[in-house]
């Protein structure tokens, strides 16, 4: 039995693209990080004030009283006082600054709406740690890195300012976020209701989890995505990976891998071609994500369409030699790693920083965030391998000390039983893999979708852009719409309420 | 600065009725405890069986991975599966037995809605210990003592019957609870509207928190019950804590005192007369929470209309002696103590159990459940005192090693801002002290309240009586009358929803 639990494990290990190795960060995990950590700039700069406030560090036990100081950013240049309404983006796994220069979408609606913008940072990153550089330190430190914990901080925070900003009390708040930060949103709306008037939730996932979506969808986006922007794209990622394990059985064929990749490190042994798979295959998930239609500095400069720029160097057809093939992968991924030609070499283990908005969400899909992935070579273009929870949990268990709960998500916040919430707009882009896991249509009136077909990962949250396709600025303006709605009756609700 | 503090300590020592003195029970926590405690038999024998889920420890955080037996009862006598109702009880502070034979109403209509009946029991009270004999003694075992917890508890519990139960899945769950147990009930709703389609709150002053209500609603409601029920009954005991100051302040008034009420212990000090007088205040305030149309078996015996018997001894005019008015008080006393002429001595320390129930309540008034309550002796007939948050932090400090959050409730349960909720009944009773916290006019056609003139503590969740009031025959055909809508419209739902 010890066999084949080990066995399980490995099996796993590949699936999760190694969460226990460090050296390769878990896949479903890098996704979200990854969108925290994009060091590009925003198109106009951007000017806010920061601020901290003391946040209990536990909402939901009185034994630890202690606080720490959690960071959002304020701009109220165009803010209608009194009474204007405020925009709050829910941060996610990352520096809150990244997302406030990130977020041109809330930026650009500030003046009509004569809005405030407050931009909070989620616990356990960028400077909200708290517990300081100790916060990572062990599962009895990072036992408050939960969702329950972050949307507390965000209901604390605003009643907090609508309690000492002159001409706030009776502002309408607006949840906004991305991603993981969307689902934030519209968590925050279900569970507060009483603190946010409405919410977008941008490329969120809410149904990401165990029983709710097939777990192979994620992939099949991405694949449906390579699929359409070339002749046989998808088809030779799918042979790739076999090509690679040819190649790399010999030492000489290691060798030709290495220096066709340019790889900083040569490739040595079977655990390096394991990583260099997964290098691989989170590269083509980053693209799908980032399938914008303009060019763009993400992780790496891109340029726009960049799917079909890479899909250029996979045109094969079924003759083609595995050393062919694989050469025309490594001139796709130097289009994602090398687009401006600065980078004197690839490094597969690029992506296993020390980051803490890694490790904190390596954390929170180890606990709540339990988001089961497949892939089986068909319907995708990936080696298969199933979901195998009992593996992860034990990998989980071996890196932090703690068991994720695979059915704690559905059971807090519904599920797909979300029909008796209001006011939630769930944006989802058509390219993006993440639509997988997201509402794609209508619940209710007032629980709304709005499908981008040409978008990827929450393109509706970006600045503006001349190449924004039709469907991104109908989405745009849709969302503008709801949040007049939204305030509209807010402030309705507030005048007609007796004083008391 | 020092001497200050225990003064201010002091007094709200007496505000409190001596939390931190064993000795003396904490009013506002007593009262809810009593309800918990009361040994009363119900009319006709329930059955039921009685089973334990295991639930986790900690819902809120991954490091403290354990589980407890949480107890339940269950009767589906009258189940009509599949699809049949389920009426929950939400388990207050208290075993769980003790509520389930004494919500007659739920068993009442069982059968009329072929509904299925679960009582579950609240984590640290009655058997469903977290850690067993443990579970009090220290902060950090009663760390987990929470209503989020006590609510994930319900929520996870209800998706494990569904789950587990044949005829169970498509079942929609109504949430019923009186007092602590009608607040979760509503609060269940709200934040776990996937898991119940509604809910009765019956005398549950959700609303008895920091700057909701003013905090000498409560003593007001007990004072007019004592006013209109006999001449001068309210001034009487008014006058009563003066004489009683008098009438001890020698050594034969206080031996008078405890002979003419029959103390199983002698007065002796300042000390005792305090206990003394906090014993009596809390008499009167029992009194009219269980001041019933019909005779009755709670904590005592006690005849119909209770306070209306009281009063006969309390009908004085102004010229009456300090020792005549305080042999009134003797009498009324009595009747709440020795109804039946069975007790030998009446025991001012008497409410100065051991229980779990008393402790935990306690500690939960301590923590979350901040319940500021105030007398001023003109609209109350009790000695002025102020509400002291600082004082009662401290005595919480030193009992408990924790320190109350007096926003906490309001921040994460809405406050007054719940009207985006739905599918709630706040019912009420016009006698009861306690619907100075409650919702007593509707926020919604949807969230609803009912209010029950003649009616004291939830009087609705009883059996029905010959001698009920028409107020609570109707308040109870209202509530029959919704928890069919909401059944209605939840089938409605599922038939309609697709299958997936």
């Amino acid at each position: 039995m010890r066999t084949q639990v080990s066995d399980r494990a490995a099996a796993t290990c590949i699936l999760m693209l190694c969460l226990v190795c460090l050296h390769v960060t878990a896949l479903k995990s890098q996704l979200f990080t990854r969108l925290g950590a994009l060091p590009y700039s925003p198109e106009p700069p951007v000017s806010y004030k920061t601020f901290y406030f003391d946040q209990k560090i536990d909402h939901f036990g009185f034994l630890e009283d202690g606080t720490f100081k959690q960071r959002y950013l304020l701009s109220d240049k165009y803010w209608q006082q009194p009474g204007g309404p405020i925009l709050f983006y829910t941060g996610n796994e990352g520096d809150i600054t990244w997302f406030c220069n990130n977020t041109g979408f809330m930026w650009e609606i500030a003046e009509e709406l004569g809005a405030m913008l407050v931009f909070a940072e989620h616990r356990y990153y960028g400077e909200s740690l708290p517990f300081g550089p100790d916060s990572y330190s062990d599962s009895k430190h990072l036992n408050y890195l939960t969702s329950e914990q972050a949307l507390a901080d965000f209901a604390v925070l605003i009643q907090n300012l609508k309690g000492s900003l002159p001409g706030a009390q009776h502002s309408p708040v607006i949840a906004v976020g991305g991603s993981y930060g969307g689902m934030l949103s519209a968590w925050f709306r279900m569970k507060y209701p009483h603190v946010v008037v409405g919410a977008l939730a941008s490329s969120a996932p809410i149904w990401q989890f165990t029983g709710m979506v097939p777990c192979g969808d994620f992939y099949k986006i991405v694949t449906q995505d390579f699929a359409k922007s070339g002749h046989n794209c998808d088809a030779s990622i799918r042979k790739s990976w076999k090509a690679i394990n040819n190649v790399s059985s010999t030492v000489s064929g290691l060798q030709w891998l290495s220096e066709e990749f340019s790889l900083c490190a040569p490739l040595k042994n079977k655990n390096d071609i394991f990583t260099f798979k997964s290098w691989l295959q989170e590269t083509w998930v980053n693209l799908a994500m980032v399938d914008y239609p303009y060019e763009a500095n993400f992780l790496q400069p891109l340029p726009r369409w960049p799917i079909q720029v890479v899909c250029k160097y996979l045109s094969f057809d079924s003759a083609v030699s595995d050393y062919q093939l694989l050469q025309g992968v490594s001139q796709a991924a130097k289009v994602y790693y090398n687009y401006t030609g600065s980078s004197p070499c690839l490094n597969t283990s690029q992506t296993a920083t020390s980051s803490l908005g890694y490790l904190g969400w390596f954390y929170q899909a180890c606990t709540e965030m339990v988001m089961p992935m497949c892939t089986d070579g068909v319907q995708d273009m990936f080696e298969p391998e199933e979901w195998n929870f009992q593996a992860f949990s034990d990998e989980c268990y071996a890196m932090f000390g703690v068991r994720p709960r695979a059915d704690w998500a559905g059971a807090v916040y519904g599920g797909k039983e979300i029909s008796s919430h209001s006011n939630i707009i769930f944006s989802n882009g058509g390219l993006d893999p993440w639509a997988s896991g997201g509402v794609t249509s209508n619940i209710s009136h007032s629980l709304v979708s709005i499908m981008i077909p040409d978008g990827a990962h929450h393109l509706d949250l970006r600045y503006s852009n001349d190449l924004d396709p039709p469907s991104v600025r109908a989405a745009r303006a849709l969302e503008v719409k709801s949040f007049r709605e939204w305030i509209k009756k807010a402030k309705k609700t507030h005048c007609a309420a007796p004083t008391h």
